[in-house]
């Protein structure tokens, strides 16, 4: 089945609001199984109102509009859909007297502004509003589709949508129950294009199976959507799915859904039962808060030291830059034996570089370019990167990165 | 002038994006005195755009698409904006050799498909992306209207409107220039509801001049706008608010627009040409991150010991836990004391608390306590926090704090 939803208010076009009700529902829907085709917005007005359901009721099955239910004269979309349904307003009784409940609770009295909120479509399937007043409604439009209208508060909203909403749909339109699972596969040290390049096939797949590419700093994600019959059937095709994601990037994949790339290095440190530690110049903090942002870190994060300036770099960590380039490979070898052993861990993390926005005074490396070491006993190996973006983009990525390669070479 | 966004992408009709674009474009064209009709949202797929642009330029003088210019075959914007403007794609050769650029700086080769982002319709103006690849245009339709492409993800779109959309609108659609000015005064250590009590007549301002309160983790905003006919007036308009919000809050008021609590504490601490370092234990990092954002901090921050085991508190920082909780005032003071200690700064910043989520093994103390030491060659002072949210969200709760307390009380 297709859906359209409809958003009414003026709040929405003039942008103080967000249209976060249009997300909810549309997820909501494919939970459901069915397509949402088409979001419009339109703003308080009778005539725009019902052009858009007449537009949407061409194309779709269901018309599911928010918002425009309220008390006040702003709030039209009653009006609208009579005159888009071709019936008159009648009077809801069961909706008055749970007003009037509500109102007498907090010592308030029925007014003409506040009633109007009672009066449906003639023929509409009365939905209860449990955490407000204005009620909502299901009819069946000219053309033989429906027109279900939700009120705009997220709340409200979302309470309508799963106590009365959904088991109307269900009843009157005949639904089918489908499942649909969504699963997020995570990739480190990859960007958008290179990984869109190896998953052409999937990004092309049509429902009931879907895969999207997102993208953000330092990491990129495929969204699987899995719908079937049953919850066992949708979970085997995302599964299925996401083994063959996992065939073709190998230990690029560091985890799914909410999974961050510092528990997973975390999990892998912790598999060994090994610790780590950290002396960073260029990211300046933002690799111990990435480790110490996950819960239980202090497992296997001993700390770290972050060396902002070259005097430091000695006295803390007995790295002697001498006429070294500060921004090289060798000052991250020795950052990283030092952060090993002033923090007695097994393995040692060190990053220098230059996250601009500038260039370094003491350096001839450009903006981006980061060296990250990572000791153990058995030695060091270092990696050089150049990382695009603001300064706090690059600390950020420099970081994902030195986490990344604990991930994938602790041992 | 009348307008419409059209946004672009099946991640939208599925809800696992929410559209953020529609209402910030439609309060950036609501300040150039646009009225923005209609947003409508369709997903990836030819036939479908164009409907939508043909719909749209029959009501609109402008169609504002945004999302679908990406390197990968499911972005057919240009596509369809082709056919739809009866136009070919033709390439654009400093589009190509701005893309090139970029991937030789992450030596990378230019492919087929990332070459697809320098097509645009033939005719069109481009607009310049100084923050990604996908280029984006102004076109004129076949019937007189313009249709205007961004890209989809909110960095590139924001920047790209500033730098090159709105230049562009005003001078091929000859906009009257708009004199609006917008401006953040930025709060530290209160939040929401109490700067919303001393602001209540400002809040209800109407246009020309308008405050909004806005508030995340650890700090409250307060967004003036100010039209009027020349950027003068309206500058001048800003200022009378800004001075009444700095007389209402003292030194509450840190900064305003683009301002950071931690560029404020280094422009204290470099007018007084004083220096700095931390050892962190809750914080794990979050506060050394904070500080070294900002760029030219290597000036006045001389590095931090992120100290996350009894142990490293020992031997790095000499701090001997004993009996004591280590999330204690007298904890926080040694490492306060510590850090200026070893860094041979002016002052030094000492923090620990529980960040959670669970309760600390060794501590008395419940999820959300911080405490802050600031030593200097007077003496030290702490103080004592509970803060709310999550783990990472009490990290960087703690560190807005801790650079609020050098901002505040550093002489």
């Amino acid at each position: 089945m297709r859906a359209e939803i409809v958003s009414i208010g003026t709040e929405l076009l003039v942008g103080s609001t967000i249209n976060t009700n249009a997300a909810y529902l549309s997820a909501r829907l494919a939970d459901l199984g069915i397509d949402v085709y088409r979001h419009t917005v339109v703003g308080d007005n009778v005539d725009r109102i019902v052009l858009a359901f007449e537009e949407a009721a061409m194309r779709s099955e269901l018309v599911l509009c928010t918002g425009g239910l309220g008390p006040t004269e702003d709030d039209v979309t009653a009006e609208a859909a009579a005159r888009f349904v071709r019936e008159p307003l009648v009077m809801h009784r069961a909706s008055e007297r749970h007003i009037e409940r509500a109102l007498k609770a907090r010592g308030l009295r029925m007014t003409k502004l506040i009633r109007r909120q009672c009066f449906v479509p003639r023929g509409a399937v009365v939905l209860r509003n449990l955490r407000g007043t204005a009620a909502g409604w299901l009819v069946r439009t000219p053309g033989g589709s429906r027109l279900m209208a939700l009120p705009g508060p997220p709340r409200e909203l979302k309470s309508m949508m799963d106590d009365a909403a959904i088991p109307a749909l269900t009843k009157h339109m005949h639904l089918a129950p489908a499942c649909l699972v969504r699963r997020s596969v995570r990739l480190a040290g990859l960007i958008e294009v290179q990984v869109a390049a190896k998953v052409h096939d999937l990004l092309k797949l049509r429902p009931p199976v879907t895969v999207g590419i997102y993208a953000k700093a330092g990491e990129v994600e495929l969204k699987i959507m899995a719908k079937a019959s049953s919850e066992k059937k949708a979970s085997e095709a995302a599964d299925r799915i996401e083994r063959t994601i996992r065939r073709r990037f190998g230990d690029r994949v560091y985890g799914t859904d909410s999974d961050t790339i510092g528990a997973a290095a975390g999990k892998r440190l912790a598999g060994l039962g090994k610790t780590l530690a950290v002396a960073e110049s260029c990211t300046g903090g933002a690799l111990a808060n990435l480790f110490t942002d996950v819960p239980g870190s202090s497992e296997w994060f001993k700390g770290g030291i972050v060396s902002y300036v070259a005097g430091t770099k000695e006295a803390l960590l007995g790295v002697q830059l001498g006429k070294r380039d500060p921004v090289s490979g060798a000052v991250a070898v020795e950052l990283a034996r030092a952060a090993r052993e002033r923090f007695q861990s097994d393995f040692g993390i060190g990053v220098t570089g230059n996250a601009g926005p500038g260039k370094d005074k003491g350096s001839r490396e450009p903006v981006g370019i980061v060296f990250i070491a990572v000791a153990d006993a058995r030695g060091v190996r270092t990696k050089k990167s150049r990382f695009a973006g603001t300064r706090a983009e690059i600390k950020a990525r420099a970081a994902r990165e030195a986490a990344n390669l604990i991930r994938t070479q602790a041992r």
